[in-house]
């Protein structure tokens, strides 16, 4: 029983813009693979990491918000999936799969374990799945259209970073519910994911629309019924000015926003009132109790192929900075995952 | 049965910025006191005109909006109290008083009387009140806290323009609803009147207040739950910062936006996915069948002086296009009205 080496992945200090790899630093840490006496704890091996857009807020100093910074000098947490090596939960045991809040590091003590979800883990479906369709951007999906958007048949849907961890299921929720679903990314080639993998209607690369507004008239003639935002901003302001009579608007998050000084001014709102839209941010924590009912709907469609899904997996935890920086740049194609190792 | 002089309200041309008295002018017209044959027009001799602020939205030229622009030339068009002169509608006869959209002219022959609705007048309420509390201002005052606020008691709101035609009735609403109450306003007097006439907790000359944010902090320490907006711009950006967690915000108007050349940029709407806030546009337009209901709880109310309203009454059609103007400036205190005439 000794100290272990562990590889983590420590922030430098806070971020202003747009990240970088130089803000992090990978260190060679230790960590005793034991848990110390009457430890509730877990103490585990990390598997997959999950890169999300929202872990960027983290790296900025902010107080008073729905979520804290990270520390700097200390490793950056996140979701992920995990084995248990010791437990101090009673319902956790020796080489249990988990998935949940833990470190960027090969081994975490996860000391408020609460909130570390038991994985019934069964090969024909990829755990590292546990980081996306059946993990948290597959409930924000699940919670985000259904309930927050209040679909109707044959409403039209409009989807941003839609071939996102998020994105790309609300696309085909949408689509499966009987609603007329576009959606926007950022290549050619994630356009071509929307269109002929995920079963969207139409999609654009929003990069070469000179003008968004002319593009919505193109893609909604007739306008947009229910708008599922990723990014905000200016798609935000364009959007707001192609929605329909009694339109919904769910705001899960605004990537487009999160490196600028100061974000950008919509201008559109009076839209609101003309049209009598719904606009409502939400955060997926608040529906955790969910979860089991969602694992129990989303799992038989995987195993059926009715929902399709797509990761971008990179390699290595010395490559998680690089790979949570593309996010920002929209480098990855599907949902962005780290391995860091497979067992 | 000859030609009656008609004195009419002209817009003269489509507005930019500011409206100024020289964009109407005072046309000595002329009508026929009889209705053509076979009519089911309502011809009528007006009363009471109403000024509000979405009517300097149909002095621009829009197209595609919830409302139409006036058109340049003709008379201005507005809510009012109006005495039936000679009706082809079977309910209506001589004499009866009417509210709804009339012309702002002494004399009108309504060609679309469906919208108007016939008062049940007794003396001890003013007539001029169906311009305002017994009109489209009280249902929207109504509608606005009750369905759209989903208030609880204990929750802290605040109102804009809160001396206003509806904001005085949106704060004591929700005064004797049990919620604790602040609203501001452009002078000294308007928010006295807040504090010492309708029962607000609190209120301020947000003319006064250089930093917004600060003054929200000190009166609302913890967060508002529910903000009536009638301005939008740089008030409802300051708010959305000090909202509280699953926050509702009922957009009625933006009124410090409708004289720019482009409207103002809203910053903190990330804030909506922080605090999961609600925020919702409406027009009163769509809840005209709930007007019924709400005159019979509204009445015994002002009988029984458990709501109070203020007038801002200006005398003479003559005087319509400066009380109208007034709005933008902030002259009015309480509801602004022009007497046509009195019988």
């Amino acid at each position: 029983m000794g100290h272990q080496t562990n590889k983590q992945i420590i922030l430098k200090n806070y971020v202003n813009g747009f990240p970088t790899e130089s803000d992090m630093e990978v260190r060679n840490g230790a960590i005793q693979l034991k848990l110390p006496e009457g430890s509730n704890g877990v103490l585990v091996k990390n598997l997959y990491l999950s890169c999300d857009p929202y872990m960027r807020n983290r790296m900025s100093n902010i107080k008073g918000s729905y979520i804290d910074s990270f520390t700097p000098g200390s490793t950056i947490t996140g979701f992920g999936v995990s084995k248990v090596i010791e437990s101090g939960r009673a319902d956790l045991n020796k080489d249990d799969l988990v998935w949940g809040l833990t470190g960027w590091e090969e081994y975490s003590l996860i000391t408020a374990p609460e909130t570390l979800i038991k994985i019934q883990h069964t090969h024909d479906v990829p755990l590292s799945y546990y980081t996306g369709i059946l993990g948290l951007p597959g409930l924000t999906a699940y919670v985000g259209f259904y309930d927050i958007c209040s679909p109707k048949k044959g409403d039209t849907v409009f989807v941003s970073a839609a071939s996102g961890a998020v994105g790309q299921l609300v696309g085909q929720f949408a689509k499966s519910f009987g609603c007329y679903v576009v959606g926007s990314a950022g290549s050619d080639e994630k356009v071509n994911l929307l269109k002929n993998k995920f079963g969207f209607d139409d999609g654009f690369n929003y990069k070469e629309e000179h003008d968004l507004d002319a593009a919505f008239k193109r893609y909604f003639p007739n306008g947009i019924d229910i708008y599922f935002d990723h990014v905000g901003g200016k798609m935000l302001d364009a959007v707001l000015a192609n929605m329909r009579l009694n339109g919904r608007i769910a705001i899960c998050g605004m990537i487009s926003q999160y490196n600028l000084e100061k974000s950008e001014g919509v201008h559109n709102l009076m839209e609101l009132v003309a049209k009598r839209i719904q606009m409502k941010g939400f955060l997926i924590l608040d529906s955790y109790h969910l979860y089991p009912k969602y694992l129990e709907t989303i799992l038989p469609l995987i195993r059926e192929g009715k929902i399709v899904y797509v990761e971008d997996i990179d390699e290595g935890l010395e490559n998680a900075p690089k790979a949570l920086i593309g996010l920002f740049h929209g480098r990855n194609v599907g949902k962005q995952v780290v391995v860091v190792a497979r067992k």
